[in-house]
């Protein structure tokens, strides 16, 4: 457990307070990369994400809804040491569990997805029947990775030890190994891409609802900019709908990983990861 | 007004005279990105489309035309000075003026959108009865940005001064204020993605038509070199499709806006823009 | 013809043996790329193949076999000298007959599409009866580019000499001259983008097919990483569902060509032909 | 005259307190480029150098001393509207004159290099015995470019109608008109890339000075990341040294300027810019 | 031999006038790279050249000369088949050759440096005294590349063919096998990269002299882009030194060979060559 | 401890042997670079090294030494699992032990500098009185980054553990905490950048020298591809130089560190690099 958290201030999020006290929302940025299997760089994330996300306006013509109408805050990046997870995983287990504490909604930014581990502990343990929405390609239910069990691409088998399987949906993953398909098949809890927001809201249900983007859902002709790009993804206006879809669910948490802005040039991905940030702010608040 | 116009001669863009004389439509190219409110160099759009041209063929398999069919000439590029909107404004009104008053189509390669005041200024006062298709991302409806009234954020809303809002149709925008979409939505001259090639032909009918396009209307995907890319846009064979679409309108005037090429180290994005501008030559002399 | 063959060991295709004997289908690279046309650099297409081909699981889930499960080997990459064609023809006609002889199935990997040429010579030396699919943005059926006959331009037209155009399909081709598509309506062999994986199946039936696959047939927003994009192009799930398609069918040859890695530092475009490299590989050793 | 400056917050210079009051220096960004002749972006240097600042240690091992040791603070960003130089100059003069009137030592971060004008007017008001050290590759002293006054090019020009010619250094110069060197040359004020760290100090005396750095003085090898590069420019270690030397001269205003970061994507000029800085703080408050 | 050289005209280089006649220099370019053996793209290096050459002055404070003073032309582009190495030549030897016989100076643009054979060849034949100043960080002396004779790796071989080697001087080169340093140092013809430029204008005397640039002969530090960077060359005033001091020489031709700009994004090395190219017009025409 | 270590195979270094039996030299990749401070990537360097090894001649004119003479293997790279140090180190000290009890030289290619701890670990176990030339920009003396006691800026660290600190050398540091210089200045055992070839190798004398070289020693400017780049430092030629003075030396080990090339499109980085290791494999055997 580290002695103390320590959070950089940066560039706000567009039309976010720097002030946490009295925020619905709590955004900040987990900048860390360090169990990354092919690309590092997800470090550089949340920072780019809020560099660039003044390009966009505050208002949604989809939902119609403002973020001037909503309270969010940006707390900044927590302080992660590269090449030790333990201490990067309690710092944001014991941030999110202060945020969660307030009575707020914690949303990180990413950062590589073995980061929604600790977020998804701090909000479970508040919310003991959480279900948990997973956006992405990879299955991440490997049990090591080279050796290492802590590992990006093992995250959901971590949380689903503590989670059970069935309150867990994957949704539009393409990649994985035979016995990650497999099981998810057994089990029943995998959506192809062709899944309609009304399925996935009706899965919800009233349950509070955690929402883990791994960005590599999207197809890397819209998202070059990630650790581990897998083509054949989902477009954009896809995940937004989805997305869109669960403004009347019970939301308690979610995150936005695995943007790793050095890959794409253009910093597409970069405002990709912005607009969808928006999005998430705008649904989350709507209930 | 500037005492005299300048013309920098280049590499014509593919089968383009260099003489303006007898040709039907006259391209020339606008660069100038000085209003660009996120990132500029626009002003390099001309030169890329140019030099990117050659990899197309002059033929067109869906309009089943060849550029070598038609007169069309390559004027070249207008010397504009960066940071003096005015100066540039006029050398663009002045220009197309010559090239309307000559009985030709003047076609303009951005260069930042608000130069396309000046191509529909002059377009409108030889043709009181136009009327303008705006494919675009954004509105383009703001009174001012950051205290500058001209600006690209405000051309439409210039334009609008002129040419009646309901001779203007907006096509496929998806970002803008809550006060746009309304004023827009209150208009009724909004209209979205998914319309159809047929119901814009029905729309402009018989009339005169200045289309101006301001490329971000693309997915970034398809085109990240643009100054304020927009996630969620249409895809390439749509656009195309629209514009296909009007081959049988009456054409008076357009624009291929906003290529800022350095973005885009692919160069994609330029021939993109370049195969646009190959539709449009053939589309705008189809009638 | 040249002396011998050379032939450059390198990090091999993920889970490819790199010993010939004994397999059924022999991957090995042509890095050469002296005719193209625009943007040269195909030459360092194979080598980005095996590069990132690591980022991708072995296990399709899509066709639900794994690449552990079959017997394929990556012989390395042939050492063609720039600037000379005929040399380049020769070794890669050489070496494919060598496999050919060995009764398997040799899969190249481009370079450019030239390069198919000698390939499906030698191919078609054994297998008479031979069909050829060919998906390409281009029709590639000039007979010479500036003079020169032998052009990665003009490779369909070559084939087109030993094996009946009505035994040649060519699939979603969107650029060419007139007179290339006048000619490919006459002959009824041309399929557009729309095209069902059941009608390429069935049109190869039971003839034994060689597959040629210029990576250009996909979308530049998928694909920016060749020599000549063509925007308007098919997405990655319909080149992967054509391919998929074809699992049942007999196989006895197959290229991968035109990957220029240098213009996509995203390293999506190198992704995306490992992806398809990994597709073919399951698809062809199906039957 | 604008009616209020807004300043935006955000990631401070390494080791910068945000709050102004009480510091000896004040960073401050001017981010606009809208007169930037060949290519644009310097709106986006401040940031950047902000962004890499923390690759830097606070100590420099030349001057032995550290920037602990210091009170700066990072005042944050200007906001500032494209494509209305006027605007821009106002801004920028009156934050400059509120730092001055209370003592404190305005450093500017650029932006271009016409944004130092209204920096050397406030300065020059509060010390009429002002000289100005001028290191850049141009001469900057053309009346006009393309008919705009107020230009990136003509700064000095305009700097010389209120600080005597006599009290201008222009150094390490490389490029400009003949009748620009011409005039350098009558008024003795030019010094070649060869001059001392000593010579310079030894004009500069006990008079207060303010030192602009238009950073394209550097080769283009170190500095590849600017608007207008001109090979033959100065090395790093030259640069610095000039600067070092200066640390007991009487500093009264600085800037650095002409940090377009999109154009090295290696991101080595942005930390060069932010070298530059250190060593500018370290000097300026060290007498 | 070509039946016809056709010549693609572009924006001119700098202050360059597009008619031939009445000039004394004429600069054309050479957009070939198919024999190159690492990195192609050279064929993009003359439009490269002319569009950045506006960021420089045409004065040169050096020189103390201005292009205006000059009359110079620039031709174009010869249009040059990717892929076939003699045609390439024979359209190169032809046009230099009608510049020779016109009592002009040919200046060749390249393009890979198997051009400069051509170029060498027709000066040389109206020159039977020629000396040859060749600047390279290679010895291009071998023989033959992988089985090709006409190699950018041997173009320096096949002009000592018919200029005596005693009339050849290598400068700077710094990569090469043991038998082509051998030979040099035998010869007595190379000279190191410490020579000076007395030596060099020594060495030339009053004959007709053809200067040959690769610019690989500088340090890739300063000219990444290009085909076959070698560390550890030359600096830019090194080069541009050895330039000017050759003003009083008697120049029959030159050419700027190399350019490969593709890689490097940050255009430097395109504006070095444009640098190097006004140089030597200013050089090459002040005796 | 790794109960097996798994060598992966790839294209080796220009003109090296696979086989590691019988080489007096063993290079290997150690790709890892997790505890990076800044930017992460050096995972990419030996891979990166050896695929542009080929654009280098196997002759170095300065040794006059060529690479055809020498007996050196390149054994491929480690699998290092990202995101656990110990691993990593455990088997790079595994590996080295092998080649070291086997009489061969090791020769390590970065991947972070962190792993020449284990490298100069074993080398040191076989040469008690080993003494250690370092060369970076950085001093690498710290006790932990961030509460992470193994990371790449504590290297020397814990080699000063082992190796008394009067027999380790620190040559052209410029970066680190006045409590890193202050400890360096008191041993006496830092050299500036100035000092000469016969200096080092006078100070090596006859003792065994392991030579563990951070490329972030060279300045940016000649390579930029690295995770922290430093500005003012040295040049190729300085570094070679240095190398080819050691020539004499008893080499028993030694490295090549922090080669980041993702961050250097232009791939001189990985040039220089490959450069720099011929070298040093040629300057290693000499004696």
């Amino acid at each position: 457990v580290p002695d103390e958290i320590t959070l950089l201030k940066g560039t706000p999020f567009i039309g976010a307070r720097t002030e946490v006290e009295g925020a619905r929302v709590v955004l900040f940025g987990c900048p860390f990369d360090s169990t990354t299997s092919f690309r590092p760089g997800a470090r550089f994330g949340p920072a780019a994400i809020r560099q660039v996300s003044d390009v966009l306006e505050t208002y949604c013509p989809i939902l119609q809804r403002d973020l001037e109408d909503i309270a969010y805050a940006d707390a900044g990046d927590l302080l992660l040491p590269p090449g030790d997870s333990r201490i990067a995983l309690d710092a944001v287990h014991q941030f999110t569990a202060q945020i969660v504490s307030a009575g707020q909604i914690p949303a990180g930014l990413g950062g590589e997805h073995l980061l929604s581990l600790p977020l998804i502990q701090a909000v479970h343990k508040a919310n003991p029947d959480l279900c948990v929405l997973h956006f992405d390609a990879h299955m991440d239910m490997r049990t090591e990775y080279l050796g290492v069990r802590l590992s990006h691409a093992s995250v959901m088998r971590h949380v689903s030890k503590f989670v059970d399987s069935s309150r867990i949906l994957h949704v539009a993953q393409r990649s994985g190994t035979r016995a990650e398909f497999d099981a998810a098949a057994n089990a029943g809890n995998l959506r192809e891409a062709t899944v309609s927001p009304v399925e996935l809201r009706d899965w919800v249900g009233k349950r509070p609802v955690y929402v883990t983007v791994d960005l590599d859902v999207l197809d890397p002709s819209v998202f070059p900019g990630t650790g581990t790009p897998e083509p054949g993804g989902v477009y954009f206006n896809i995940l937004q709908n989805w997305l869109v879809g669960l403004a009347d669910c019970h939301w308690v948490g979610w995150d936005v990983m695995e943007l790793a802005p050095t890959y794409d040039a253009s910093q597409v991905s970069s405002i990709v990861a912005a607009k969808i940030v928006r999005t998430m702010l705008l649904s989350s608040t709507n209930g």
